[in-house]
């Protein structure tokens, strides 16, 4: 176990009792403060590290080799390209910078109100530059439901869906960080079988709970990464909410699939953890049966046991649990997706984004998606104020959590939150 | 008609009978010669001027008030950015530039020795830095033809068909520039419905006949682009042959569309023709029946005539064209597909690319993909060297050509190859 994961570790930095960001966390992130462009950031409970200035105003970080250029950019595309080891590195050092017993920066008074910022001044911004984004459809419980919903009860899933990780391209350019309204899309929907479509805003709004690994060092074309090192090339993970106009995407997707249902927004957490800060919550996904081809084959345990929440605040209101889930459920681990992703040569690029698809569990309560919480609108949920919902509507806040807990260690993601307003007129 | 337009005007500059690049055309690219870095170039029959040394090094574009670090980029994205009217202007001051009365530059024979070099020593590379691409699905025979093979030939268009330009979104980091070899794609297929999927390489590699249009001037999340005003956020246009392994293809695409059967590559012509250069070539589109929405109507004419050519040639042997067709047949016009596809808010950028669809004709010497033109391999083509082809073979090169005539005037987007290397092992 490497020692920035010891559950024992403590840092000088005062972190809350419940805190997502224990030192043995320590994601990165981007974010601003006044007027100050975006630069790069480490979460260490209810702060923030400016690991710009830290680089630029001091020798303490000089021992990990990282060009302070590299650490001063305004997104984490460069710190992420140099590869898992310098990442981990990085991650590594700081964590000794901030150990209890380690004076440097602790008794630097003047440094120290320099570099720590309380969270709540700081402005967070997209954490990288997402060229390409992919989003996989590999919860098998999702993909069951919605077969279910849409296709055969009796042969919900497809074919290919226990042989490849289903998944297809998205729209890398509106996918926006967490606290950015999101604006009820507009489009054609064909609501009535016998009459022609229509023009309007979106009636069937929903989220989906997903969660999104980003790509550290890239690939030439022509390339392909192998599952047992497809872990190398992820330098960490985040919250993410593929906001999905059920509508529309149902009368567009035949036979392309998802594309202006999704493309208005998708918004992630800002913070990125590390699969190194992870690596306490390894376990195995579920049996996969029947056995895959050798190319998505790999032995050790490749899912990590993450508790993920859905909530539901209204406008003026409180927030409302409608979901617990876990990104355990996946069916297709991480290092599948990216080895079957890069297997045909596609060359990814630091900072590419590929999502898991809506991670449901087994029971009604954990489903990801108010499609299949309210299974089609049929049960719709109640709400705390004597209000229904089907699917979400304008006024609405919706917030995911993630956290992974064992033995005293929380190793959490913080939340995405999106507030829907009404469609443009 | 713009002056730059006029077919009577010359240039100073050579330009050979059937030239694609008269001074009526002017195309953006990126090019280098020797070790020089990437940056900005216009064609000019069988030179290309140096549009970076030309601002840098003279007063020359003073007037076009476009700043020389715009035009010395390594892409166009940053020039696209400044809109349609900006690249008007510099397009028109340099026809004017050029225009065979004019000494500026003609008689300033030290600067024309800088400025103008044989495309024969040029390099070309990517013209714009693609973040988001997507892929239409736009020419009705095309659709017509897929539907017939693999669905229902009597009702082969799906129902939403002529209702949306149907699209989806597809891998930006694979496309490269004519020229670049292209590695067939392994990946997993299967061959025999009643045995379990394999995996190798795809045994069905394909062209798809396309054009691409390019974003100019982008939006904000959550704005539309109207269609009567999409043509103003279009830089140009490039020709685009969408790889596709249909074996790969096959298995993957149900029910999340096109993945690894496309993501592999794509190569587009290095030349940017912009809308102006075509304005000579516009007509009015297939009729569009039933009506559109009316966030999908416009007026004017929408289509253009452009004559599109498929050659396929042999390792060794000569360049045998295998298709004639035409973007003229587009059901959907670019300006629809723009409108459409911002309509649910989603943002663009420029250097954004849109390609058609397999543009295909009404007869089958017409058909822009292999799939098509050999009818699923029921029909294989004969090659002049006694060989025949159901799809693409190692050391086969596609080669697209693309121009409009009329009237004594030829505007040509010159060319997108790329050579078939055997998968990796």
């Amino acid at each position: 176990m490497s020692k920035a994961n010891d559950p024992a570790l403590k840092s000088w930095v005062e972190v809350p009792a419940n805190s997502d960001f224990p030192i043995q966390n320590l994601p990165f992130g981007i974010f601003s403060h006044g007027s100050e462009l975006p630069h790069v950031g480490i979460a260490i409970g209810d702060h923030v590290l400016d690991i710009t200035i830290l680089s630029r105003g001091s020798d303490l970080l000089k021992g990990t080799g990282i060009d302070s250029a590299v650490l001063g950019k305004g997104t984490l595309n460069a710190l992420f390209a140099l590869g898992r080891a310098a990442v981990t590195q990085l991650r590594e050092a700081i964590s000794e910078l901030l150990a209890a017993d380690n004076p440097q920066l602790r008794d630097d008074a003047d440094l120290r109100k320099r570099v720590l910022l309380p969270q709540s001044e700081a402005t967070m911004h997209m954490p990288v530059f997402v060229r390409d984004y992919t989003d996989f459809y590999s919860s098998i419980e999702h993909a069951t439901n919605v077969g279910k919903m849409f296709r055969d009860p009796a042969n919900a899933l497809l074919p290919n869906w226990r042989h490849l990780p289903v998944g297809y391209h998205g729209r890398a350019s509106s996918i926006v960080v967490s606290g950015t309204d999101i604006q009820r899309p507009s489009g054609q929907t064909k609501p009535n079988a016998d009459e022609p479509p229509v023009y309007g805003p979106s009636r069937l709004l929903d989220f989906e709970l997903e969660m999104a690994f980003i790509c550290g060092q890239g690939t030439e074309l022509g390339n392909r990464i192998a599952v047992d090192d497809a872990e190398n090339h992820i330098a960490g993970m985040v919250l993410f909410n593929d906001w999905s106009a059920r509508d529309i995407q149902k009368w567009e997707y035949v036979p392309l699939g998802p594309f202006l249902g999704k493309s208005f927004a998708s918004s992630i957490s800002p913070w990125v953890v590390t699969l190194d800060a992870l690596e306490p919550f390894r376990l195995a996904g579920p049996t996969q049966e029947p056995q895959v081809l050798p190319y998505l084959q790999s032995s050790d345990p490749a899912n990590f046991d993450i508790q993920l929440e859905v909530y539901i605040q209204p406008e003026g209101g409180e927030p409302h649990q409608v979901c617990a889930s876990n990104f355990r459920y996946m069916y297709w681990s991480m290092r599948q997706q990216l080895a079957h992703h890069t297997v045909n040569g596609c060359n990814f690029n630091a900072g590419d984004m590929c999502a898991s698809g809506t991670i449901s569990g087994h029971t009604p309560d954990s489903y990801g998606s108010m499609l299949e919480l309210s299974w089609r609108g049929s049960k719709p949920l109640d709400m705390p104020d004597g209000s229904q919902r089907k699917f979400i509507q304008d006024g609405d806040t919706v917030i995911m959590k993630g956290f992974c807990e064992k033995d005293g260690l929380r190793i959490g993601f913080g939340e995405v939150r999106g507030k829907v307003l009404p469609a443009q007129p």
